[in-house]
C-alpha cells in the first residue's frame, strides 16, 4: 500500500535558522518557502537529490495552531512522516477495517487537488503518518 | 551532500505488535528481522516499493540500552532519520566546520564495513540525523 517517502515534516521554532542548517550546511537544494495562512505556517520545501522524497521545515506563525501547540508541548523535531499511496480512499477503507484511528473522518483535499489523510500516532507506534494519494504514472 | 533517505528508524515497545501496522495494515514488504545482541535491539527492516528507502522497527531487548531509555523517556515513535552520503569523512568535515556537534569524535563503521555518523538533534533543530556512506554505483 505505501508506495515511497513523500516526506518528512520537521517542526522548527526558527525557519532561517533552520534552513541555514538543512540547505546550507546538509546542502538540500531548496523547492521554495510557502506561507499557508489557513495553517498558521511557513513552510520550506527541500528536496533530496534521489528517490523523490522531500524535507518540509515547518515554522509556526502563530501560537495557538495545531503546529505552535507541538512545539510548544514537544519542542522542535519530527512532527509527521508523508508516504505516497495509489489510492486514499482504498487506504483509509483498510486502515477503518484493521481498526486504525484516522484524524477526522473522511478524505481531505489539498490546494493541489490532492487527496490525503492522517493516521493517528497511537494507532502507528507513535508517528503520525500522513497517506497522499499519487497516481502511478 | 545529503542523497537519499536510507532509513527511518522506529523505537516501538512489541515488534509484533508493529508488525501487524507497519507489514499487514500499511503493507511493507518485510526484509528480515535481526537480533543485534551489542545494541541490546531487535530490528525489523522494511523497504519501501519506491525510492530505495526503508523503515526500521526497533525494539530494545533490555531496560538499560540508549534505545530502551529512549522508548522509557520519550514513548514510542521516530528515533532517527538516516540520509546516505558519498563520503562520511568529507561531510563530517563540513559538519565541524559549521559548528554541527556529532555524536561521538570519529567516523564508526557497521558490520558491513560501510562508515556512519550521528549529528546530534541540538545541532539539527530537534531530529537524530544520521549519515550513511553508499557510493554511487
Amino acid at each position: 500500500m505505501l508506495q515511497q517517502i513523500e516526506h518528512i515534516a520537521i517542526v522548527v521554532q526558527d525557519l532561517e535558522a533552520a534552513l541555514h542548517v538543512y540547505r546550507d550546511v546538509l546542502g538540500l537544494p531548496l523547492v521554495r518557502i510557502e506561507e499557508v495562512p489557513a495553517e498558521s505556517v511557513k513552510v520550506a520545501f527541500l528536496e533530496l537529490p534521489r528517490g523523490g522524497s522531500h524535507i518540509e521545515l515547518v515554522q509556526p506563525t502563530d501560537t495557538e495552531s495545531g503546529i505552535a501547540r507541538f512545539l510548544s508541548k514537544r519542542g522542535e523535531g519530527v512532527h509527521h512522516i508523508c508516504f505516497r499511496v495509489e489510492n486514499v480512499a482504498e487506504a483509509m477503507s483498510r486502515l477503518l477495517s484493521a481498526g486504525l484511528e484516522l484524524i477526522g473522518q473522511e478524505v481531505r483535499v489539498n490546494r493541489e487537488g490532492r487527496s490525503y489523510i492522517f493516521v493517528h500516532p497511537k494507532s502507528t507506534h507513535g508517528v503520525l503518518i500522513e497517506l497522499y494519494e499519487v497516481k502511478s504514472s
